[in-house]
């Protein structure tokens, strides 16, 4: 097959190039989100100032059917269960199976309060409470996914907050009945039809009979994305995510099959998707490359696939293990799999990614729907500093001080020239007004 | 003093206009940064095309001196070590308590890495890492604070993050020795002249010689924070905090000049910091806004406090401890004082709260100082959303799956149903492609 070209672009770190080439991949899934800042703003600021009004014309305008109050926007706990009753006996038991999982896998993650006694009497700690009233985004239309429901829900559920909304874009007002089984399963009860920055708008700042949330949660396009940034600090948000990615390091035994596959299924995603492969084995670089060639013609999502491997997927040919390693490391992939032989010595030089899977038995996809680790993941590189979503975005910490008279009567003069280095007379006047002793 | 008008307001839930006033209340801390997003926005700009020749020419324009090069701007580990050794041995000492006593609070608080085995031979788990590269932002000028730096640093250290970096403004090149002495106590060597969003831009984007580091973190003015806002998703950042605030609930047996010190103590910060006191005393209200009145004129900053007090601070006579709760609750507040008979009774009613200081010997200052937990707290009501800054923010999870072979077989079909449902056949396909019977 020497001389038909490859989908996927074949690199080698000994290529002069080579490093300006990884330049441009390492800026992969950087989002100009400048242009469509002021759309969303805009967008925002309708929701903010008409309200109801705002949302049901922007339903009509982008979804494109004709709500006519606002009750039309409610997916009722009826309309879930009858969609779940509808299941066939397997898909029932596959989505239960993912619950059960994800669930299992969350309350570990729970944070627990605690409280420490010092010597001299004081009581210092932190509380954990859940956050009271949250708001789950699902992207809808052809992308509608039980599973980022189960993703975005149930970490909220554990975590224990009292309310939990879902806003749902339904095109030509079509609802998916997986989502809604899904729906049905997770208990939720508030559910409205309103997709894109719209949504976001309707859950930060509220409408008429809507209550503001305190923290959004859920993946969206670019527009959802930025609302989602605007809106930041008038309520929580999760991350501000961009197209999904996988790197896989591995060595000359692993499987081409297995590899072609993995790969391919990060692409099929979406256009902007990217793929990358980190090999020691130059020839199963060709082999993977020609597998994914013949593989591709057999998606349904062939186009998009194809467009995601030929633009933005690369295998890459390394010299050692340490130096797959090493690049991994500065790309921080959002989905890193380790298809090596020994994957647990490998894994604890991985420094940065959002979710790692080892050894062949473990495909990425196992863990987009039942593995039980949460899928929503830091993109684009920000695994460097973001976490996989988790029962902590759900929650939030407050510190508990109780000084014990011993502990003032100690520490009171301490701190009270520190307030005074500091010009705040006040702050030392506090501390001072509680010693036996004033100065 | 019945006649004389008393800096403070004192409002009464039982009066008509109540529910009026306390919505004003709720927006405190409100702040429009439409105003002063382009102006941010403008300056990151600046600095992401011109670098270092932008960072030079901001300090200049805003600090008003004039560094030649780039090497103007660092402030060397010697210059820090002379600024501790010049501390007199009581300063040395407090500084180190306080260092102490903040570094063993955070150390409670690092998170451990856990992987947890499955009967089917999967391992799971979550791995928690250092962020490996951090920005601190210390105000400089009049508000330098060595207390912001331990707080800002600390958990930093106590994370494991390999490089920290400072970054300060210094008006017409002056520093402040005791923020050098903290620096020189927590051990950073990289430390620049440079504030606001320039300093901001600085430390996302990197120039020349100085890398870009991957988290912000840190207090500053309006143009700090919303510079802040622009760069996250590009780095992580802390929170987006505005003006400080304290509430206290309190009872009639509380002490008045208690009281009276601790909301002053939040006043003298700045003229848009609040002070709330709930009291169940008509009778206390009355003292303590007399004694306000009376401490006022005594105080250095008696200017930014009095308008702080007058502007923003109110008493509010509550009927019940309950109900004062209920409205501290609706305030969400960045410091709670309980200065109530039994607080550890009140305390579990606390449901929002950044930082909650209990009973009499414990003035909200303390934890400013040397308590121990974090005094960068969520402010404006985000304290229903965010948590103090803690050794958390300086490291991100990486979610860990390991499937067995025999985990793979059994969950290996649900899993392709669910990809099956969604549409994305190479992810049913990659998972089929393990299974020793594929279908």
């Amino acid at each position: 097959m020497g001389g038909i070209r490859l989908m996927i672009k074949i690199l080698n770190t000994q290529s002069r190039d080579f490093d300006t080439l990884f330049e441009q991949i390492l800026l992969r899934g950087k989002q100009d989100i400048e242009g469509v800042t002021h759309k969303a703003s805009q967008i925002l600021q309708e929701v903010a100032n008409h309200k109801q009004s705002a949302i049901l014309e922007q339903v009509r305008l982008f979804d494109e059917w004709n709500p006519k109050t606002i009750n039309d926007l409610f997916i009722t706990p009826q309309e879930c269960q009858k969609a779940y009753q509808a299941l066939d006996k397997d898909q029932a038991k596959a989505l239960h199976i993912a619950y059960e999982r994800i669930y299992s896998f969350h309350q570990k993650q729970k944070q627990q309060t605690w409280l420490d006694i010092e010597d001299n009497g004081s009581i210092l700690g932190q509380r954990w409470s859940p956050i009271e009233r949250v708001g789950l985004y699902i992207p809808g239309g052809k992308a509608a996914y039980p599973s980022s429901l189960l993703m975005n829900a149930i970490p909220a559920i554990v975590a224990g907050s009292q309310s939990i909304v879902v806003c749902t874009p339904t095109p030509k007002n079509q609802t998916n009945h997986l989502l809604l089984a899904a729906l049905h399963i997770c208990g939720i009860k508030e559910i409205y039809k309103v997709g894109g920055a719209s949504a976001i708008g309707l859950m930060a700042y509220g409408i008429e009979n809507i209550k503001k949330v305190d923290f959004i949660s859920g993946p969206g396009n670019i527009f959802v994305a930025t609302a989602k940034k605007i809106v930041f600090g008038e309520v929580g948000i999760d991350m501000i995510a961009g197209p999904s990615e996988i790197a896989i390091i591995a060595d000359d035994k692993a499987n081409v099959e297995y590899l072609a596959y993995d790969l391919l299924s990060q692409a099929e995603h979406d256009e902007m998707a990217s793929s990358f492969l980190f090999t020691t084995s130059c020839e199963k670089a060709k082999q993977v490359a020609q597998t994914i060639d013949k593989i591709l013609p057999t998606l349904p999502k062939e186009r998009i696939a194809s467009q995601s491997i030929n633009n933005r997927g690369a295998i890459i040919v390394c010299d050692t293990l340490d130096e797959a390693i090493h690049l991994s490391n500065q790309l921080a992939p959002e989905h890193l799999e380790i298809l090596t032989e020994r994957p647990f010595e490998v894994m604890p030089k991985i420094k940065h990614a959002g979710a790692i899977f080892l050894g062949e038995n473990t495909p990425e996809p196992i863990g987009d729907y039942l593995a039980g680790p949460n899928h929503t993941l830091p993109t684009g590189g920000s695994a460097r500093f973001f976490s996989p979503l988790g029962v902590e975005n759900f929650m939030k910490r407050s510190s508990i001080i109780s000084f014990s008279k011993q502990a003032i009567q100690s520490l009171g003069k301490d701190c009270s020239l520190l307030a005074h280095l500091e010009n705040l007379d006040a702050h030392k006047q506090a501390v001072l007004a509680r010693l036996d002793t004033k100065q």
